[in-house]
């Protein structure tokens, strides 16, 4: 029999049910047809998903009917394909509304069919020559505005400091700001910045057109992009991870959903794997409502040990204020990317001034 | 000011604070930042999100807290390109658990960005001969079969006389059962029955490999295509509807639930705006749990008179028996392909005449 990976759901069942309902699953996520019906033995021994465990879930006591469901399912059937993987740990079972996606012990050699960071947390610090403090970040908006003005605002963010830059996850190849002209205009005015500041255009289309716009950010200097993966598709996200190694890829979340797979996994650790080199994610007590539990799953998932892959550097965002350095930093450690947007544009003409608060601060800090 | 969408979200809220809430998603949706900070004048008028009403959900009084809200985002931000589509209409807010998308109102200027269905309902019935009834169709499984095991089923399957047969869609490019021996034995198989029964191999990987595995069934006569646009990333979906027009897409909602999108207007009108000719989905009272409400929305959907698109053809599925035809029938009506897989293969040996029973059963229906 095959090597197999072990998907791990949270069910919400009665527990009389949950036997069932655990094998209804690994049929689901394997064979989808009747087992009976099946009379291929190699296809009942090897490919036909097996429940290997059913617990309580550690934070939903029984009687409250929520079980960790552990399933064993054939590393064949995903081969290297990263669209796969997500199809069979996740694909029919995602139309179920009882049923969390929790996390995923892989075998080595679907973990070493996929490239992981090609440059992550050290190489990110490097190229800022930020040394061992957490890594400072802000993001080019709102969207609507012509290219020259996003230089400016980046130039200014450059002035303060920053260490990274990058468009705002809905600038995409607008016809009030085209990908080519924006990304032309802010290398050109980062220019004299490359010493400490790298900015990261967001991709945006199909394959072939992130590709070409790849391909206009590397000519123009570029050398890191953020991908929402879950809109681009996880293989097409790997298959640009494969082809541009000399690129960081920052992950942004977007679309992906905020409870049905868990997002330490799928933030975290999936992401991390596919080759995201930074993980954008909601902070709490800001705009989203992840909690401060999920947002420690998430940044250790993204830099722990995990089959030889360099640490991804966690990224929380979303409605970030100055006034929340210090907390953060004692709250993640060093080993982050501090992300303060929106609540740096709220100074206006005194972007440059925030921004070097911000970074001074970090710095500062511990 | 240009022109907007309108997208329209279920929000669970208490009633003090709705009218907040939705002022927040209209921004999270566009400008993602501080209105206040906003010191271009197109932006505030023609790029913020607006709140365009409010009101209790029609299937949730407000004394439950849920609420219908529509917000006008700017077509200029999303352009031609599906996939920023769907980052403006549900990207950051994916990760908010108390908002659904629910439907949205597209202005011509964006409906007409993308072709539709190239085939739709009627040329899938003509390529059958099928006339103005139901369509019939199963699928090739389990997943670890080799390429003439599958083939085989093909053939008995055919001689039922099934209208489509398409891959499971965990079917992908396997080491047991790579696509192009795969489609190739099955596209061998099925030549003789071209009159009356056509196959869709399940597409997988990313663009440049969906194109290649295209290129392989077209060589080999086959005429359509099973793709997951969720995992796929909806702009190379709709990329591949775009260089294909002699193909026929039937869409699989294979992680389409992780996002929480309602089924009728992702699996109904969004995958048929990009281009699906069938999108199969979930039946009530099958294996999953959509509500005979939400399939008849579905249906309505993708069938419905809407910016001249050609209709998509309903295919509910997931746990069919032969035993529900009648009742199938009778809910949808004729406009629907009828997609029964596991519950055919239960008859192993007598797999045709189970197939051909089936047949029998639509074709004699009313």
């Amino acid at each position: 029999m095959g090597a197999r990976l072990i998907a791990i759901y949270r069910v919400r069942s009665d527990a009389s049910s949950i036997l069932q309902r655990a094998r209804a699953i690994a049929v689901e996520q394997s064979v989808e047809m009747p087992v009976a019906a099946i009379t291929d033995a190699s296809v009942l021994t090897d490919i036909v998903g097996q429940v290997e465990a059913i617990e309580p879930a550690p934070d939903g006591a029984a009687s409250d009917g929520v079980f960790t469901v552990r399933i064993g399912l054939s590393a064949a059937t995903v081969g290297r394909d990263a669209g796969q993987l997500v199809n069979m740990l996740f694909g029919n079972t995602s139309l179920h509304d009882d049923v969390v996606l929790d996390d995923v012990v892989l075998p080595d050699e679907i973990a070493g069919a996929f490239p992981g960071p090609r440059h992550g947390l050290q190489a990110l610090r490097q190229r800022v020559g930020a040394g061992p403090r957490a890594l400072t970040c802000s993001a080019l908006k709102p969207q609507g505005l012509p290219p020259r003005a996003l230089a400016d605002l980046a130039r200014q963010f450059a002035d303060g400091g920053v260490d990274y830059i990058k468009d705002d996850h809905g600038l995409a190849d607008q016809a009030y700001s085209p990908f080519a002209a924006r990304a032309e205009a802010i290398a050109a005015a980062l220019a004299p910045y490359r010493a400490t500041t790298r900015y990261a255009p967001s991709l945006s289309g199909d394959l072939d057109t992130m590709r070409r716009q790849l391909g206009v950010a590397a000519a123009a200097g570029i050398d890191a992009v953020l991908v929402a993966p879950m809109i681009a598709g996880l293989a097409n996200f790997a298959a640009l991870v494969r082809d541009h190694p000399g690129i960081a890829f920052l992950a942004h979340p977007a679309l992906a959903g905020a409870s049905r797979i868990a997002p330490p996994l799928l933030l975290g650790k999936l992401f991390r794997l596919l080759g995201a080199d930074a993980t954008v994610f909601p902070n709490h007590g800001g705009r989203f409502g992840y909690s401060p539990e999920t947002c420690r799953a998430l940044a250790r998932a993204a830099l722990a040990d995990w089959h030889g892959l360099r640490p991804c550097v966690p990224v929380p965002a979303g409605g970030m204020t100055r006034d929340r350095v210090g907390e953060m930093l004692d709250f993640y450690g060093r080993d982050i990317m501090l992300l303060i947007g929106g609540g740096l544009l709220q100074a206006r003409d005194n972007l440059t001034a925030e921004t070097a608060a911000f970074v001074a601060e970090v710095k500062s800090h511990g």
